[in-house]
């Protein structure tokens, strides 16, 4: 089972506040509000985006590197987190 | 003029896909995809965000930095810039 | 003249504390200290720099697109910072 | 044994050029050479900070929570990455 089912429904809800999120930046594009209150709307989501990547970083190495029977799959599950943070955090 | 309406349809278009990137993860969660895929599409919105912040700070450097008249409204676009790229990027 | 050396002195003592974290954690891989800690120093060089990113690029904005003289100096003034950002920032 | 043990010359190694790329910058500030190449040096340590960081985290994973004895040993080394990442990446 994946991780992402243990915690769906609490992943789910963050992923649907950062598209609220990006539909107030749409919004707020549309409505021509001043650019410094975009930028801040934006530097917001970047910030929450950064705090997804956390938790899912943090469900797949307690779903798929600590809580798994077998050191062949502990391995491979460490090998795709490393996989992700060299790729997306260097 | 806010520097978001000169540059308005170029970013609006980049929001939405923003919001469609976070469309798919959503359904990704939803049909329990496994979770290495679910981080690798987080990861790639957490970049899109990045570069949504860097056009937004090239905008407003534009538009309200560079191309203004008269030095008290050129440093206020300047101090703007400056406070969102401390709270930010730090 | 430089942004750099009219901020020189404070430039530098910032830039020094950051060498220093340097050898403390060089020290710290030498005596064998727990690998967390050596982590938490690493993480904090990291912040730091993100610092003096962001406070060389106020300095800049500061220096070479508020405080100039003519359109085409300020212009290229601006054209550095967003290269900077664009490739780093991203 | 600590995981810096096991790769503590190579760790050693890249946090000693991390070290040469700040005394670089010093050197640059010293020389009052232009704010646009400081800068530059300073955005590379940056990326090179990020890279240290992503190694550490790599190396702590492989032996402090793959090849462990134990599940409470196990569930503590994931927890001291867990709040480094919580900390430092979000």
């Amino acid at each position: 089972m994946s991780h992402t089912v243990q915690n769906k429904s609490k992943l789910l809800a963050r992923v649907r506040r950062l598209k609220g999120q990006m539909e107030a930046i749409e919004r707020a594009l549309e409505a021509e509000v001043s650019c410094a209150e975009i930028l801040n709307l934006a530097a917001s989501v970047r910030g929450a985006t950064n705090g997804l990547v956390v938790e899912l970083l943090e469900d797949h190495l307690r779903n798929h590197v600590v809580d798994v029977e077998g050191d062949a799959q502990r391995k491979a599950g460490a090998d795709e987190l490393i996989e992700v943070m060299r790729r997306h955090l260097k």
